[in-house]
């Protein structure tokens, strides 16, 4: 790839205003409200993929939000990559603890990011990531060096679960036929320090109602006499762990992969400093499963987190009543060899097995994925690491994330093809918090090294 | 006195269009949106008073809202009762759960008011029950047969915790100066079964917050490493009752009275169905401490309840964060020997020794206030009961309640006199709840038997 870094340099700034003006557009896919905006930010993609240089985008409709699909095929005989993103993003609440608003982008220095960050919502996650292989792709049409075919799917309900990507993915294998499919929706250790996402845990979310009396009730004159939601709800969550900080839901650690000493010894190499964990969390102590470190806790092990918790009187002042109902979106974080499905079904029946009389009890699982894993031997594996070694000038380590991505599980499932992570993010860039930002010079030079996956994947397929 | 039941005949259209009226305002202290909802209140009643022939009639400005003062003494050496109520109103919501809109009353039967009931926020607690007063000194005094000296202080703040009523309580005392306080802001156990409440829990009500990291976090880049407010928070709280759900603070139960077992089987002959008692909150078991009846644990002995919980994504869909802060409103009623404020001090010491490191926690106190028993061989005690008697041609029964009117304590302490109960809600007329009301039976019938009060305590206190 000639010239790239100069490209860049040329249009960084053009890069960047384009950039902005798709973080303007509010497209929180969790809530209805904001269905215009998401047709509006898809719109937005399709126009990006032409100006780019696919020759065919279309806006596929689904029964949800719809799906961005653009394609660039200059010879079948090539290699082709498939590029999955999102232009859906979280919510942006609690909107009183952004420092800017969350939908005017701004651009800031920070600590880790002298050279300047984009704070808004969704510029990390996975707007401004996704943006940067559109920009690439401008690289390479402009400059005549796409070296292989080049398909595009963007879809706007990644945050809510992609349900109906699932569905577009199983009916259309050979539109979505590829070699590879590359993915930057995740993080990379430091800016001095890349690193390529090697695991992903999976995800099962459900959100649960427990109903007691069937009215709300003044406290006087039944507190103590009734069993009382909030109460309920409160000791049937804190029962879901034991002293070990282990989740107690039967059969939940049954298929979980036990690392071997050693590979849990490699892990341990990768740099971190649990003194700059808690002062960048200001907390003076960190929490979890007996018998493993901060980094395995959040990787390699399974969670169980309430997400929210809500029920009975929240307003200003006091307010003496018993709820009649309360609720909790609970998400439990899986990994390898766990199935989602089937970790749903134990944590309902569970769930519903410890309510005392006089509750019932309603679970409605919202979504949910299977863990991954990427095997290091992999030529797109590879690929990328050559990539960011010529770009970063060092070779970056395999990392197992926390997070979920769960389409990527469905994505090997039904196309038959391994996933590459290439994420730019680093874990301080806050996304489904507020101030969420994403650094320029992550953004630029995830522009400079996708071409060179591009180049290096063309290459080692020959 | 003569004619009262001619009286009420003749002019019970009247009273309920006008108490139809006063419940017309939304005069939600709780909330500051409604301040001048109380306001109207305030002078409604103001009016009403002296149009019930007070000779006096004042608003008197406090640090809140405004308590209502009015008198008629006709000689100074006859007997002065006080009569004490409250206009301000509990917030209505959850708004969707009222059949009809909680500030436009309506009159429905149902099936314990065949004579039809008033539905509106407030019908019962206590503008309804506060109302009877003002119509029974309206009749006493368009008849000539006022037989001693009444004094109204209707506050604007008992549903908020009466802390500015304290004040002017402590600073009026001759003003106040009386020879026995008279309520009607209880129930009583039927229509056919008339009763006198003989004591009210106390009540310590504290907000909490908890704090983990700093921001709202991904749940999958932090789950299982850091504790989760939300987890915490639930943990917490459940740790605050034990196997036989009683409450696990040091010290709760050191001064809490325990009754003979003589007493409790004279309680224990009150009119009462389990079933029925079920049936009518649509639950399958009741619950609470070991040991202890339905009617035991909701009067004799202390609860801990949370009011209100939240905390971290509560919207539409779902969101895998972790919160950065939880928050919880839990209220504790007490039994007389137990003091407010120590309690709240030994609830304070415990929630704070049970988090873990890495949260912090805040705790307010909203207000709180003592219990109260009061003798039945009093002089008031036995005059009300001579009252009821007269009007429902039984003798009341001597009854508990567990609801808490932290004011009572602080009037005998003040002023120095006992208060007496006389309430004529129902269990079921869902005070604090969507779809409050108050049965029209029950509204004639306290505006006919308050008179018979006045009427007795002067003849007995002669």
């Amino acid at each position: 790839m000639n010239n790239i870094q100069l490209y860049i340099n040329q249009h960084k700034d053009r890069f960047l205003s384009e950039l902005i003006e798709l973080l303007k557009i509010p497209s929180i896919s969790a809530d209805s409200a904001y269905n215009n905006d998401i047709l509006k930010a898809a719109k937005a993609v399709k126009t990006s993929l032409q100006n780019a240089g696919c020759d065919t985008v279309e806006i596929c409709e689904t029964k949800g939000n719809p799906i961005v699909y653009g394609e660039k095929i200059i010879d079948k005989n090539l290699p082709t990559i498939l590029v999955y993103g999102h232009y859906d993003v979280q919510p942006a609440d609690p909107l009183d603890l952004w420092d800017s608003s969350p939908f005017e982008p701004i651009i800031k220095k920070t600590k880790l990011h002298p050279d300047g960050a984009i704070f808004a919502r969704g510029a990390c996650d996975d707007k401004g990531q996704m943006y940067m292989h559109i920009k690439a792709l401008e690289f390479m049409t402009s400059t005549n060096q796409l070296p292989c075919n080049v398909k595009f799917m963007i879809e706007g309900e990644e945050e809510v679960g992609s349900s109906n990507l699932s569905i577009f993915v199983k009916e259309n294998h050979s539109k979505l036929q590829n070699d590879v499919i590359l993915i930057s929706d995740t993080g990379m250790i430091a800016n001095d320090t890349p690193s390529i996402t090697t695991g992903l845990r999976g995800l099962s979310y459900v959100e649960v109602e427990i109903t007691g009396p069937n009215r709300d009730l003044h406290s006087g004159l039944y507190g103590g006499a009734v069993a009382n939601p909030i109460n309920i709800l409160t000791k049937m969550i804190s029962s879901l762990h034991d002293e070990n900080n282990r989740i107690t839901i039967p059969g939940f650690y049954d298929k979980v992969e036990n690392l071997s000493e050693k590979k849990r010894n490699e892990m341990a190499k990768a740099p971190f400093s649990l003194e700059e964990y808690k002062a960048a969390l200001d907390i003076d102590a960190v929490y979890g499963e007996t018998g493993y470190t901060t980094n395995e806790r959040n990787s390699i092990r399974p969670t169980l987190d309430v997400n929210g918790i809500w029920g009975g009187y929240t307003g200003e002042g006091a307010k003496t009543v018993i709820a009649s109902k309360a609720y909790a979106k609970i998400s439990m974080r899986l990994v390898p060899n766990q199935d989602w499905i089937e970790i749903t079904e134990l944590f309902t029946a569970h769930f519903k097995s410890i309510a005392p009389k006089g509750i019932t009890v309603k679970i409605t699982p919202h979504h949910g994925g299977q863990g991954y894993v990427t095997p290091t031997n992999s030529i797109g594996y590879q690929a990328a690491s050559k990539a960011y070694e010529e770009t970063f000038g060092k070779v970056p380590i395999p990392q197992r994330s926390g997070g979920s991505i769960p389409i990527v599980a469905l994505f090997e499932e039904e196309l038959k093809s391994k996933t590459i992570l290439m994420g730019f993010g680093l874990d301080s860039d806050a996304i489904h918090s507020p101030n969420e930002h994403f650094g320029i010079f992550n953004f630029l030079k995830g522009i400079e090294t996708i071409p060179l996956f591009f180049k290096y994947f063309t290459e080692f397929s020959k």
